[in-house]
């Protein structure tokens, strides 16, 4: 846990925050600022900075089960419509908090450009 | 190989791309209608129709290594200032070739909503 992580508090539940599901490794919450009627936040439970941080030291398992974790929430969520995963590294990705999270968006059809 | 997807069609080498990199699994190539100064699409040689399809048949280890690919490629491409990653699926999600491929865009920075 990172004592300055806005995400590791709410992982500790010293921030309230709507917990969407949870197993052992990941949790998914709800995005406060929602940009869909579905828009969730995936992440691990263990503070990494960003996705290269988590790919680079995180066994093939712990990775393809994050985004398996990711995949079927994004696919519930999309009731047959589908959804859209974004992951944003660093400034220009628009990364906001620097605790890796895979924003999964769905309810309503998304647009292009990408941001 | 699906014989109606211009994906595969390149892969094929019928249809001509710019290709960024290549294994034995993966492919990134540029997209022909950039969104960013680098807008590359990874996806794995073998046709799966999308996200859910792919990580509901292969093993861990190649679901890890194609967001190995993609975040490598990624942090490659965006110089330390960072990158954005873009899954669609689905119609809501805005996916326009059903053949899994993942958006990799960095040289700008990348606004919000995402679409």
């Amino acid at each position: 846990m990172d004592p300055n992580c806005i995400f590791c508090k709410i992982i500790a539940g010293e921030i309230p925050a709507t917990v969407i599901d949870r197993d052992k490794d990941f949790i998914a919450i709800a995005d406060v600022n929602p940009q869909a009627p579905t828009h969730l936040l995936v992440m691990p439970i263990k503070h990494y900075p960003n996705l290269n941080a988590f790919i680079d030291v995180l066994s093939n398992t712990v990775i393809a089960r994050l985004f398996a974790f990711a995949a079927h929430l994004g696919a519930s969520a999309g009731k047959g419509a589908g959804y859209r995963i974004v992951i944003n590294t660093g400034p220009n990705g628009g990364q906001s908090v620097d605790h890796l999270h895979i924003h999964v968006l769905a309810g309503r059809h998304m647009s292009w450009p990408p941001g």
